[in-house]
């Protein structure tokens, strides 16, 4: 049977991306780890095709490469080697990326190692660092299909905004990462790239949308990244792997100029925000970015500089154990309670969050994504003809709202926000809640099921960091739940196909959440918990 | 002929107003002015109704007003019956009353005497001023119609956030102000309580949406007035009547709970700010409310505290001459070129604004205010079968769009805005854009025909200030063009109706804009414009 054509540009497509390649970075044949090797994280280390320079540099945090470039103990040209490498690795053996422009980037390290090297100075705070780009960042001359066939080979004619900071503050762009079609799946997968697998068990999900990034990162393949989140897509893949993200408020970080799968959607906004193996570096991005005044380039962004912040020695913090829609699988569980007996020692005051809200807020989000009827999605799958995938189910079924409803849906939202600000302070001096990031440690690819412990804290728009606590499946503490009374029939699914076999040793990650636009203080509050979770 | 439904509920409720008016602040038949007497702010000095104290209460200023309430040298309660008077005054002669509410005012004027008698404190920063407030403010128990019939005897059951923050701070509440139907025309006519007319000039409008607060406190009704603005509700009647407002950007001051005539429409927002016949007045109000960290009660409200400014000591300030829409009428363009002339001499750079976006932000407002169909006007006109109004004919004649077109229109207005900020970049250390608030001084009852030079600055959120600029309307001076060439059918019509004997001696306001969330700066800029006016 021929291939149909979005089948065709597909095919295409990942082998132009695959293409670009350097062919010294393709993994000799006799090294490719076996499909059935499920954890490929092992690979850099063990393969021997990596020198030991170039597992120092890319087993490094930014900050640590960027003192090294500083200092002329590195180049940038031979970071970016190392991490072009490591990510074609990460690529080769996870599906990783989406675009590939190593030669342009190994090209522009070397502009600014001449420049370090003439003048003695930094071009600016990432001076020489490589950083990873979501799909949907828009690089002149690239493409940014956000997983459809329809805009394979429609390169973008400007940078985002962010894109062009960060050149102007001294990084150097390599690739660009897989997201799932149109970054509304949990999961990275699409027609185009196909699916991204997690790097520790490619069983796995490395999640979604930002789930190019997490799988690059964990990998080694990518100091730091940037994705999105409209409903979790940052956190829920920084969550599968293990790594670090903050989810901003809107209008700190701008998203201007980049690729939406839902353009023009605005009842919720998207937000930029990075990832990273280290916390550190989420603080340096964080404050290295807001220090641009990104308000003087971006309508949409806040006049509000980095604040310091003094916290109180005794923070309030509500537990969310479940939402009242999902129980969390156990090793999610085991890390609340295990985090809450620590925080209580160290000092803080425990309380339980009541998500009584919650479920209407989840129920409005799905509401908002779909109040084009679609339209959007479909009218990107046209031009090849090609299909919903099933995940994308809840679109293709969708009907579209007239904008007298929508604007109904936009009362409900801002009462919901009126009054979830108004529970918050019910609880007198509360700091922040600490509640699941996911219902999972990460889960099977193809059986993400529930983001409403994200979603909520879009509708909300609050600021909200994914961690991970420090506790690892354990299949013997972590037996499935024996009288499991469920709260619906997700949650009755989740907890049926929880294989505490399968996510055994994987890392579980929590989200601490503060108020709208309060980045600064959920970040410290961060090191606070980190630094309890530590004891 | 039977009068129909909604004329009986209008005639009631018309009615009803007129009988919370105490007794005693009726004006006596025999003082009456004439209806051909079109000038009635000589009314409160020239009748001999009014003492001299009260005469003087109401001829000073909110700042004076709070220092005389906090040496004990008035009490509020003195304070408050004064300009209950005059208010009742003000609504018996221009028709400027929504709601009144006196008796509970003077109740809660001598609990704050009381509390100050006893303390020695005041309870806040507005310890006893009465306050004005926009129809559409819900107090507790009074209607908020917005000028319709269906809202009638329909009493909110909560209050909008600022009228607690305003109860909180010490400010007395007396009444609240007529609008036009949903506030969606520019001159403040509805089928509940009829027309509210300028104080100056009977046959002028005191402009709208804000226009019973312009006319109340242009007539001395009122020190300081709450009114809101989505395409220029603040500005123009504070133009029509030569007073002084603020329009923020959104989320400085919160608009929580407060009634709106397309509630849910969020492609443009509306704002809360402050009318006052003084500037002084203006810049009070808004910091204290700002330090009352609104964004603590309202999710949508800024975490940005008031910011001291610090300006160049040479502005460069870009004039907008036209809008390429409507050329000003002859006392605006005069009023422009002879400010322009001053700040040149007070040594700021003055530059000729390009107002190529403009037309395009002008019809995307109007696009958006109609996005619905005219559905939520329709839904609030049925209940009582009231008519649209004939200056409602665009919503009655709209076509819903659907969210997916919705979404489209969003895109539009944000690379528009994009745009913009990249067009005032382009000038280089703009500071401000100084430019008509309207086409006219004021213009005579039923004629208002162009909201596009405040309109644009709600599509791009920006902070503006309206000021009377000192020059008033000379029929010599500003004879009608001659050699016209109109911009638009619209340009003519104005032009063709333009009577300079009619506005002879009317106030030309002028509106000075900075960039988004900079109400400090602009504030501070129209000092020093003010200054150079002065000259």
């Amino acid at each position: 049977m021929m291939a149909s054509k979005w089948e065709q540009v597909a095919e295409a497509k990942r082998a132009a991306v695959f293409a670009n390649i350097t062919p010294e970075y393709i993994i000799p044949q006799h090294l490719v780890p076996p499909s059935s090797q499920l954890d490929v994280t092992v690979f850099p280390k063990e393969s021997g095709w990596f020198s030991q320079k170039e597992l120092d540099i890319t087993g490094s945090t930014s900050t640590q490469i960027l003192q090294k470039i500083a200092s002329q103990t590195w180049t940038s040209e031979e970071v970016t080697r190392a991490f072009c490498k490591r990510a074609a690795a990460a690529h080769q053996l996870t599906n990783c990326l989406s675009e590939i422009f190593f030669t342009e980037a190994i090209e522009a390290a070397k502009s600014l190692d001449e420049y370090l090297h003439k003048t003695g100075k930094v071009i600016g705070p990432f001076h020489g660092l490589p950083i990873s780009l979501k799909d949907n960042f828009n690089v002149v001359g690239k493409d940014s299909t956000v997983g459809f066939t329809s805009l394979v080979d429609d390169p973008a004619s400007y940078n985002s905004t962010l894109v062009d900071t960060l050149e102007k503050l001294g990084a150097v762009r390599y690739c660009k990462t897989n997201v799932p079609t149109a970054m509304m799946i949990p999961e990275s997968v699409n027609n185009v790239y196909g699916r991204t697998v997690h790097p520790s068990n490619r069983k796995l999900t490395s999640g979604g949308s930002s789930g190019g990034e997490s799988a690059l990162i964990l990998f080694g393949g990518s100091p730091l990244g940037v994705g999105t989140d409209i409903g979790g897509s940052l956190r829920i893949p920084a969550a599968c792997t293990g790594i670090f993200t903050l989810r901003p408020s809107f209008g700190r970080f701008t998203t201007q100029r980049c690729r939406s799968g839902l353009a023009g959607q605005e009842a919720v906004m998207s937000v930029n925000g990075p990832l990273a193996k280290t916390f550190e570096d989420i603080i340096y991005f964080s404050k290295t970015i807001v220090d641009t005044q990104p308000w003087l380039v971006d309508p949409k962004c806040l006049p509000i500089p980095w604040r310091p912040v003094e916290l109180k020695k005794k923070l309030k913090i509500a537990m969310l154990w479940n939402d009242s829609m999902v129980v969390p699988t156990p090793p999610v569980t085991r890390a609340l309670k295990e985090t809450a007996e620590k925080l209580k020692k160290a000092g803080h005051e425990i309380v339980d969050w009541d998500p009584v809200l919650h479920p209407q807020a989840t129920r409005l989000l799905g509401r908002m994504f779909i109040a084009d009827g679609g339209k959007s999605i479909r009218k990107l799958l046209a031009p090849t003809e090609e299909p919903f995938r099933p995940e994308m189910n809840f679109y293709e079924k969708a009907t579209e709202l007239g904008s007298y409803e929508m604007w109904q849906l936009h009362l409900e939202r801002s009462e919901l926000q009126r009054q979830y600000l108004e529970q918050w302070r019910s609880y007198g001096g509360l700091d922040a809640i600490l509640g699941p990031t996911t219902p999972y440690s990460s889960v099977e690819n193809g059986g993400f099921k529930h983001v409403g412990y994200t979603g909520v804290f879009n509708v909300l728009d609050y600021s909200a960091v994914s961690f991970p606590c420090g506790v690892m499946v354990d299949k013997d503490k972590d037996r499935p739940l024996t009288n499991h009374n469920p709260l619906s029939e997700t949650c009755k699914e989740i907890h049926a196909e929880y294989n505490p076999d399968l996510v055994h040793g994987m890392p579980v990650s929590l989200q601490l959440v503060a108020n709208r636009l309060e980045e600064e203080k959920v970040l410290e509050m961060t090191k606070i918990v980190l630094q309890a979770c530590r004891l």
